[in-house]
């Protein structure tokens, strides 16, 4: 990659304008506990907007020459950049919303890596505290507004998904904009940003002025799926448990577009969540949807869940195909059964506090060979449970393909190895060959797959790791 | 047509919210010089926005059962639709851009038909007087911004384009939201909409909370070019001449895309204003652009004005070709000119006074077969004044395609005649022959063009009407 | 006077910062029937807030050098003031109310005596056209605010007060401000004043941003009773009659203070509409207050009433002594009646259409020895119609003292002559005694009240009445 | 006191409306480290707005069944007030102001008693962590306001001043106010309350929409001195030394008007800093002002810096009698020296990292009978330890006089003993005999003042003074 590069000194958009000089400390400090390393692969990462790379470590090669200081100033605060993506820039000018998402960034490392972490109270190991922390790092982002209907329509599915499919999520999200709903999304490319461009163009027609687009991420993901501009709330939160659990706490609902395996690890999460006990009665849209062309796509997904989950769990989605107005009309309707429970309830419309959320979905999972292979992925278990030892595979595959220590692993010691019962391994080897069939495993452009997984059939007979 | 209709009562949006009892009952007045049948028909085209039909009797005709009523109201006032098309609303709410522009309507009738047209030293056949109630009813409308730079690029072009010349249009329409520039255009679809459309998600990304989208019509047009939702600013000028100049008198630059008669009546109107020797030094950027297959279409155009209007008309305009960022760039550029130009001659930024506007540009001009026949097409005149016929030749076939009035004429009397010097008339003949093969005359989903116009050799020899 | 003056440039505050070509040149017009010499006077007025004087011609001599010249610019207009009052100033800044004051003053002569006047159809000797005129004037001023709830009370009384008087006024402002209710006066010093002081510590203490503290004034008045910089909405009115058509109008409620014969003039107007026959079920909350020592004043007033107007007249209204938060409470409990009424009879809550005002009170009365000596003073008239011909004998009296035209007639001819039946005469001449010995026919610093007003016992005999 | 209270239920003003389980947990906790008493003990304090007290033990005890609660709530958090006293209403209603105080208090309380205190890095005991600490507790009230140029006054003086003081006291923020400048106060009536709502009128008049009135308190001193409701940004910071740090870091100017030993004490401290060897180039402006009848009583304070600290100590303020235009002009001027240093040195306007203060002013001072009489004051040390250690002694005395624990520790054990060398010690005593006799120890009201300190004139001997 030989792109033109530009130094610029940028000043701040939105709020995190000033800093401590305590602060400041920590941001430049450049030894293992500072966090001057992870703001530049976070900054890098949100410069390089639009560019489609699968990989964060092949980004920060590409741009070994970048750096990021901060320049304090009598009226606030400044960002030197230099050797930064030329295409962050409009003749010259960086642009706006590059520049907000730089000083997001900044914003969410100082507030979650230094503040709040060491506070009494708020400990990182224990449920309620972690809940407590997404709470703080989400406030301080001022991502909860004390004063808003439900309104927020998380959008989840490919990043890599293909011109038609591509046109479809937009048109969702333009009759989403046009009944004043508002978008999240994990950030990046594909169904992550058609909803957002659609919206953008609903609210323009409803004279929306607040319409929100808000992007949810973490460092381990940010470098390959950066923000899209569209995007105006951009929160980085500690790691891919956190974020999850931002998503179902702040959204009112869920719809899910075709993706691939980073989907169905959503998907998985979502239900085993939705289908905790405790979880029962509470009101949570969710719609699949697609067009024509993929309604195969979901039978196959849908068919999976009643496999492996069991029919209760079909029910708490819906699969729509092929008609965005109702898909609109769905989440519209389910934002306003949100929030007469939510009244009856006393309980906050900016943020799900009665959903339950087992443990097991909140600690970080670190897929390594010996944890992958340790999952227990049988069916003596409850529903809930089977998800989130089926949501922990997906999550290693994801990891294998895109980030950087799964990378790293995999290509040191060859695909992660899944066993378990055949009852569940079989549809789930079946459906991931199928991802990978429908190129839905890679961001175009990058060479043939390369799995990074192996399915080994029963759980007692895995042969140990080399 | 048998559509679905909806009764609504509908509340102001934009500010004209209060009326006195003088003007509700001016509006009320259905008699031959009341407002009531202007602001019937007005508000019936603005609910019609993204159907597209030609023909203003047509719509008329389709809704004869529709009826729009004031309701006074302790806060303000209502509108009350009976009969009003579907599709102006979502799930039975009226989409905000409509009302918006219902209330536009209603503003602008009153204020043009009512208060100043019979004020002392407003004289609306005197070409000062004419400015100056053009800058009053912009003014009403809140055009005319004090505290802007200069940033309005009008675009003009064909309602009736193809898909990939639209999306193109949209294109350049994001490289100048990009650029923080604003659009203004004749509403209605194709080229009108294009530029907007992509302005809009353009401005989103540089958090330009304030663009405009500013839709110019008139009475006559309306029907026929309904404007789209996008529209945040919608005039309505009492006829197309005044609407013309409001075009060059807040706008700072051009874009023009391919197009079809209407769009070179425009062209000719512009040179024909720009080539007046009062504004040899003005700076005006103009832009004519399209993809790589209209280069042929914009050379055809730029021969025929070499050779009707001289080599020095060319230099008023660039053709640039697939190259929707220096589009932008070239307006960005020309919008610092005209603005210093404009800091030189201490003349306001939004409105050009200096701008020198021949009266036989400012006079309405009525198609008939006579006026059509009497035109004076040959070169022995100034430039300026050569261009002030052409277009009004255009004007004249434009109304025959798509104006209540001029379609009655040719269906009575048959097309109207063109008469004058073949060197002016021979190419003026094959271009408009070029822009009926090119389906350019006409709105998709007509059926074959029947030609309003006929040439006629010379002008001596022309035939009498019958 | 010999004080020091400042030469300025300034830049609009507030909206009217465009005009056209036509309007501009209307203002330069130094010729009769041209704006300028009108708008030089009312300038000069609005530069000397806070200082007192009673007399307009005093004003305009004194400042014979003054002044004030219209400066196009790029973005919009600037003024130049030559031998500005140097006290309109805050370190050589004019001070920014004031510049919003030239500003109004401005923007409402353009549009009071250039556009609307000649329109056909609002006439202005027709009592319809009138009100409309008004209707488009203050609208034009934006006063008329769609969105609001009844919240604006009028306060009339003495600009001459003494110290107590004045803070009892500001203590009355303060209340009324706690309560969110805002104020109407019409300019100058005293009672006009304090009640927009202490109402603008009340809206800080409830944190009202939109606190409006409105001034009506006219062209004949503004010299004498300069608009104070707390006024942020000031409105020159073309005449006295529509001024206090004005008040009635927009007012949702009254409260008088203790005043002179200015003062006296309003009661009487307000009366007199509020006992014609129409107006009999309307609701409009009135009061009349001062302290302690004020209560012998209003019991003076109570009686002259009575005895004139009759018992009926005396229902109209409440006096209440030494009790600020008591008389806030009155005015916001009849705000509410009001509007429950207004939306039952769906008029508008920011102007009282329903209101009945005789054709009396609307044409201007203007005061010469022959019509002062031709009033009909007998109470051989509906009461509504004995308040109109009292209203005009006080409306001359104010004129003779500080009027430039009143006060020349009475310096040429001697005070005006007052005729009529002495049971409505004696009582009225001993009121007025009453006022002179108060000290409240003049500002504070004049020299020895000389009476513009001589009362004549029998219409007849014209004798002098001792 | 027998007043009347009310029961109510209020929603936030301002902006901290949601709470995590976390915080509302901390401060539902009625145990020795939950936050419930402090909080309760302040919403009093708040609450009892205008009812001049001296004594907060006194107000905890009147009020004995008060209480407060949280209510959370679907769109976010409620207060509810049991026998909440009656004059923080208005009609019933809670006046606004006093709910924006309520929240501020608790967010304040939430923020620096919960999550930072114990963060890594930020030791409390650490200079560098007690300055930064301040930082984020301003940072999270939104007091560091990035965007804004210096223009706020703090002022200083006694809240038990006469009435023609107080008028000055309002006329100098008047002048303030008219040159756009914002105000700084430590909170309750008198000088801290006069310059706020003279600002008040000022910024009306300039049309200043968003002028400050910020005030500093700690929860040991606001039981005694509650917020005006004038004050739009009320700071609780933890303690006294942290106040007045905090006083020092945003405010960019000081003016101190007549007090009595609080005042003292924070003009020692101030002079005390900016004495500091480091701090010799600073620019900072300070202005003592009064009436002509109190330029006696700055003879005196002269008189007294200048024999303790020498006669450098004088040249860090000015005096300036009888004159509020000037003393704003002064203070404006100071602003833009304080402007050009801050640009030039790269140092935030919003906060003045780089005054030095020596750790002794930042240390928290306990006054009991041992450490007042171990005050080391003598003349052998720095001019601004000299400081230091007489705002020590004058902060003992305050305490006696108004706080719950120096109250209770008089009543004990006697008042407080100072002892030192007679030459600081002569003159100390000379000047505090001076504030009893002008009643500057005690709000008026308070019976007959009763001394809370003694001095004794040698440390070693002890012996009484007289």
């Amino acid at each position: 990659m030989t792109e033109s590069t530009i130094n610029a000194l940028v000043s701040p958009e939105g709020s995190l304008e000033i800093l401590s000089t305590f602060e400041v400390n920590r941001l430049k400090d450049k030894s293992e506990g500072g966090l001057y390393r992870l703001f530049r692969q976070c900054a890098l990462a949100v410069l390089n907007t639009g560019v489609e790379t699968d990989d964060c470590k092949t980004l920060m090669e590409a741009h070994a020459d970048f750096d990021v200081r901060l320049v304090p100033q009598p009226r606030g605060l400044k960002l030197e950049l230099v050797n930064a993506p030329a295409h962050a820039f409009v003749d010259g000018q960086m642009l706006r919303a590059i520049r907000e998402h730089l000083f997001s960034v900044l914003r969410d490392i100082i507030y979650s890596y230094s503040i709040p972490q060491s506070a009494s109270g708020l400990r990182r190991d224990d449920p309620e505290g972690i809940t407590n922390l997404i709470f703080h790092i989400l406030r301080n982002a001022r991502v909860l507004q004390a004063g808003r209907h439900p309104d927020l329509v998380v959008c989840w599915g490919g990043h890599s998904i293909n011109e038609r499919e591509y046109q479809y999520s937009k048109e969702v999200g333009h009759q989403l904009g046009l009944r004043g709903l508002s978008i999240c999304t994990g950030c990046g490319p594909g169904a992550m940003k058609g909803p957002m461009k659609g919206a953008t163009i609903g609210h323009a027609k409803q004279r929306v002025k607040n319409g929100r687009y808000i992007g949810l991420t973490e460092p381990g993901i940010i470098g390959a799926e950066a923000p899209n501009p569209i995007v105006n709330e951009l929160v980085i939160l500690p790691d891919i448990e956190k974020r999850l659990e931002a998503f179902v706490r702040t959204g009112h609902g869920v719809i899910v577009f075709p993706g691939g395996v980073g989907t169905a690890e959503e998907i998985l999460y979502l239900l085993g969540i939705l289908l905790h006990p405790d979880n029962a009665d509470l009101p949570f849209p969710v719609v699949f949807t697609g067009q024509p062309e993929n309604a195969e796509y979901f039978e196959m997904i849908d068919q999976f869940i009643r496999n492996s989950l069991g029919d209760e769990a079909t029910k708490k989605y819906e699969i729509i195909i092929d008609d965005p107005a109702r898909v609109a009309r769905t989440m519209k309707q389910g934002m306003k059964d949100v929030e007469t429970f939510r009244r009856a309830m006393q309980d906050a419309y900016y943020f799900n506090w009665m959903l339950k959320i087992d443990p097991v979905f909140q600690m970080p999972f670190e897929p390594t060979h010996e944890s992958m292979r340790a999952l227990e992925l049988h069916r003596d278990q409850p529903a809930h449970l089977i998800a989130a030892n089926l949501r922990k595979a997906f999550s290693g595959i994801v990891a294998g393909n895109v980030k950087e220590s799964g990378i790293r692993q995999v290509q040191e010691h060859g695909p992660f190895e899944i066993a378990g019962d055949p009852a569940l391994l079989t549809p789930l080897g079946a459906m991931l060959k199928e991802f990978v069939t429908q190129n839905r495993m890679k961001l175009p452009g990058s060479s043939a797959y390369e799995p990074s997984y192996r399915i080994v059939s029963g759980a007692a007979q895995a042969t140990p790791l080399k």
